[in-house]
């Protein structure tokens, strides 16, 4: 892949209305059905939910509560993320695409209102796009606010300059750090504690690039201007210091590809077999029976 | 050991009255202590501890004012928690015994109140208690919501249908993560940013069983629905994909078997000379300097 | 290096009062600026920075709204830093120092401002070094209860007995452990989750020993009383269980030392071309490229 | 009327428990309807009412969050309310018939739900049951803080040891002061700014005696021990300083007896046709236009 | 005056746009004087007005914030009054003009930002009309919550369904109630613990009429359908039961007229010389003075 | 009394140290006591008295915790608060003074830490010190917001502007207010819902002058730049627009002087026998049965 190609392009505005209007109302419908069956929970998904007249407005509310402080205060934040997402179409599909990949590529993401609630992967993806788009303005000491909110909150700390594509699921989330000229296409999973982390040459581009797709286990070092190919698998664990081809694997501490290219359709658009906290380990342990045949001779284990 | 009979069992209502009288009274005497030397915390301390009528109250208060939101009122939770606690003396119990096992097994437990007031472990895995209680009642948006708040609050992400057993020290506990059908038996150790990950098989059995008395240091990963048998050690850092032998260590990435099976009453009742944090590493060192020399012989560092 | 002189030493007060009388008028200019280019966070400037009449009062307010809690009031802890930052100069030139470090050595630090708003390693290291004071005071409920709160809040747990030197940078710094008997000597840095854990001799020095300058990369896991020398740096991701000697750098699952020893001036006064979050990287990867030919021979990934 | 026999007693539990449900299940009803008509309030009407598995948890819940301070926390006073309220079957039963009193007697009071909501007189009338219940126990401090906080959050201000009656209407309810030696009677009306204020006799019994049934207009002061007569009425902005006799009404300042006595069955169980805030005006226009025909000759203005 | 004419007509969005813009602008300028000069008020001043883009949102936020209460959100609150502010000229040209009243006619109100932040009069007054504009939607519950919660914070009872004009006073403000059927003019004044209060006749027009201009004293009563002419002053302390002609003057307890009509231009646009705190008290020092000779002989104060 | 020499003189720090600190003693053994016998009010007791090392420290803690709100937080009202109180000795002075008033005085003050935590009219004269010093600096701004916070949280609304002497008892205070050009000398009582009113001359000297050891009763409204002579008492719901002489008593609507002057001691230092809430009605019933004998003649009743 030449380095002049990699396949990151701004996202498209490309989600229909219609898409968000039946997302919208398919949250609506779960929360009224969870209102009714658990009372107690009723007044929070009213007040984060049902009380509002968009998914624009929802999530609006939703991140103004979570990330606001005794200095930053609710109104604010809800002001802020408002009117990014409704005069920002490409911005906002982005973020229907991500509500929409939690809920087809996480088994254990029960419904759209579960991971708009819940997914503080999913929360911090949006406060992101929203500093994201604050950094490009020069808006720059607003967006790094934003950012150590979204650290402090939920342990995610992404800089504002980093390029995100749409599609994204950050599964659990927690301890995920992406440095500042990192880059990240569409439909890209990455479980907790992954970093995208940069080199020592300052000022320049020193950040991970990484593809459509890829898929980054539990736990993934990549460090530096490396680029992780179309649909390439990261393992649990790893260190990875080098460029890994489109379509490969790569686990290990350092890091290093096994088996040949693969057909991956797995994150395409309306694929929803995969589980993206489980792909990577499956990945692995496919590695490990295959290529070392590992529970076979104790002996190789020792030379991992 | 055969799939069928993996040693996890509801925990039975096996502490008396007079252990958990015994330790509550030893808690207020405690906080009475320390709010007499450090009046700048007494008033933390009455309105946590010593204003309280009982312990179930005094855990319910606390978890209820860490956990509540704008939008999850204290006084909910609160009634929530102290309803689990009261009504279940079989989950009761397991509480009573995990603060039980901070005392015995962390070394910088000063105190059974320094469990009760300050350790996130503790606090995680009794609201994770309830959640699981209201899990198994299909009250699942409600205990998806307190998943949620404990994953902000304290960055330890338990699926709240994992089943978890008694006398658990989850130790500093940020960033551990627990898939939805992992099992942990009894006695239990684990460290910060342990993963018990998934498989790709959605709606199976995917995530790990971790036998009684099992040790997992820090960071480490275990994936798929492998068995760590009882009294196992995984060393810190770890990525294990295949079982481990009950009293055998395994460390690495992919971690492998180090040794044979040891005797182990490490965390058997009445123990108290462990330190979860400190074993795993005491096993690994151990690993690496009688099995590969390690300070001998630098060119056996190439295959660790 | 004998065990008896391992360069740790209490942090002397030397930084001048007009060094930080310097960076305290750069921080209000920077503030006055950014609440002029940005009136939706000119509030969150006023009330952080720009009302206040001294740094010390700056970073006790905003220390003591971020750590506060419904039982644990931000006046008490406000009234409690500042009196710590007031009254001990030794501490308070630490602080300062760290806030020269994370400005010199982190190329996404923009601005002090910057740092002293935003860096969460920055402010739990601050608050870490008040509990200190209060362990050492024999304060201990106190200093525990400060432990856990910057646990909760910040994710970063360090224990109040642990002794750190001055010009610390704890970069990114979600899921730091650092343990009771570690000590920590001056200018150095850390990125997230690095662990400095213990071994099991309860009631014994049992954790690491880092050095000056020393940098440790992400997610390394340092366990037991070693000593990490001088100027030496630990690879991202690395487990080390054993001594590693000044200037001289250490990788992999378990760690071992690769190269000789270089001349390092990488972290002392005045240095402003590194960059912590790349360092770790940059290292590992020459060590791949130079050492294992990396990218040549297959062959080679096998064991590395 | 002998001073002896003043017509207070202790109010009974006779409201039966079925009179409580059918008020609770229309309460609701109520808010069932309105949650559905107005999404906007329907979390405030989840969290205040509708979570809530009785009366009893609904009234605690509410007035706890309504008084609850950064240092009295909203547990401890739901806690308080509700063994309160769980306890005391008299207790409760007067709150019960406040709640109808509020329901029959203001034709503003759309419904039982508006009034438990929104009416600070209610609300301070059943957080003064508690503090009294509270006094009457001897716990006097919290008798004592309790009042502080209705004072300071409804401007309602009754002293602990005050006794009232059942069926208590406080309309609008802004600055009444109710002394310490004080007596309501049963079925007692009285608007905002209304005192029942003391005499100068420390130590001895000072304040009012009001009968039952009586209405108290706005802004009405009575002073010292002087006895208010069973179904009296009080002209608005008038000030009493001497007995006034049953069924009777004083006006003016000082205020005199005008007419002579009546049947007065207004504020009898059943009766619905009343309006407090409107019947002392009535009354007193009455007066001014029956008794100086105030409408026909200026002249008699002079001298009112 | 015809009891069919009463010159009540809802206000007219007469005040020009520039009008508003030029008071805005003026606020802006008098909150950045202040923030400048007072740097312990620059956060408040900039979080309630300098960080806003309008007078609607400054005036919506600070509303929301103070309003706001544990179950009813700030955020929510906040659109409730921007969409009403935002969406209706006719209100918001009232609101311009009570914000113009109260710099014209208070000699206390130094400036614009002075009454937008901090009069409790204007912003329960504002807070009344969105509360009045719900309940002629017919969103009866949503209005009364807002009137409970302004009564509870401010201690100003107005019934939502009070229609009131445009160039209002409150001043002072706390202990005024204002009943349903009550109807105020245009540049209408009144001072704190004013009662506007009902007759007997339930569902019926029972409270009074306040005409253009009408100035009423501290503390003055007005009970039942009466009309009070407009340009008319009702003494401290009254207590009114009688309709008052235009431009004279009632006094008293019960009220009578002194003196005849006069010519007041008091408080037409433009006049700047007025004092609504002192004038009430002027006309009544003056009666007393002129028709009573109040100094002179003891004897006539038995009559008053 | 001539105009020239009205008896108010800033008061003088003459209240010894050892007097605050046998007060600040007492204080902190009620407060023990309390915390010992009511648990649930511990943490309340802590916090605001007993964790703190002295009277300034508690006071500015709890009216900062009291008085604070979204946008005005609670660590700068505190400073703001300890910074007067610890700076300015006469004003100190006169806040102990203040504090034994009320425990003197009011016969249910039952100790120094009820006055201190629960008396609302206490709370609110300190406050309104501070906010007066803030005024004689030309802060205006900042004495303005602080008034405002007054106003709203106790309903205590008086003008930065006036001037207060000490050992002043405002008991009950709701409703009560002072506008800017008002004096109040030494030891003065006064209760709820007075009203210190102006005239409507803009710029000038508009408001009363209320001399030492003065008594107005509840409700009373004294109105212009009247002088309320030393010793004199102020009937409940009087209008006052004249002159009182010293020592002697006003009464009614409008008020008129009762009975002769009369040697009061009863306010001086020492004097403990006295119930301001009680005394102006004792006056006034006095009157009504001394000058009217108003028991025996139901006519006189008519022209009162």
């Amino acid at each position: 892949m030449p380095a002049g190609d990699f396949p990151y392009a701004p996202p498209a505005a490309a989600e229909s209305d219609s898409e968000e209007g039946r997302i919208w109302s398919q949250i609506k419908k779960e929360a009224h059905q969870d209102a009714d069956s658990e009372p107690a929970l009723a007044s929070y998904l009213y007040s984060t939910i049902l009380s509002h007249s968009s998914l624009e407005r929802s999530l609006s509310f939703h991140l103004g509560n979570k990330l606001c402080s005794s200095t930053l205060l609710s109104s604010l934040l809800y002001d802020l993320f408002l009117d990014s997402f409704s005069s920002d179409p490409v911005l906002w599909s982005a973020t229907v695409a991500d509500l929409r990949a939690a809920k087809l590529r996480d088994p254990a993401c029960l419904s759209y209102s579960h991971c708009l609630l819940n997914y503080k992967g999913f929360l911090s993806c949006q406060a992101h796009r929203v500093a994201h788009k604050l950094w490009t303005q020069s808006r720059k000491t607003l967006a790094l606010a934003l950012q150590s909110r979204v650290s402090d909150v939920f342990g995610v700390d992404i800089h504002p300059a980093a390029r995100i594509g749409k599609g994204i699921l950050l599964d659990h989330a927690t301890g995920i750090v992406i440095g500042e000229t990192a880059v990240i296409g569409n439909n890209v999973s990455m479980l907790h504690h992954v970093t995208l982390g940069g080199t020592g040459n300052v000022g320049r581009d020193r950040h991970p690039k990484i593809g459509d797709g890829v898929l980054i286990g539990a736990g993934a070092t990549i460090l530096g201007n490396v680029k992780i190919g179309e649909g390439a698998k990261i393992g649990a664990g790893s260190v990875v210091l080098i460029d890994v081809p489109p379509r490969t694997t790569a686990v290990g501490n350092p890091a290093r590809q096994v088996g040949g290219m693969e057909r991956s359709a797995m994150h395409e658009e309306g694929f929803n077999g995969g589980d993206s906290f489980d792909e990577g380990s499956k990945l692995l342990r496919w590695w490990l029976e295959v290529v070392f045949a590992l529970d076979d001779t104790g002996d190789d284990l020792i030379s991992p």
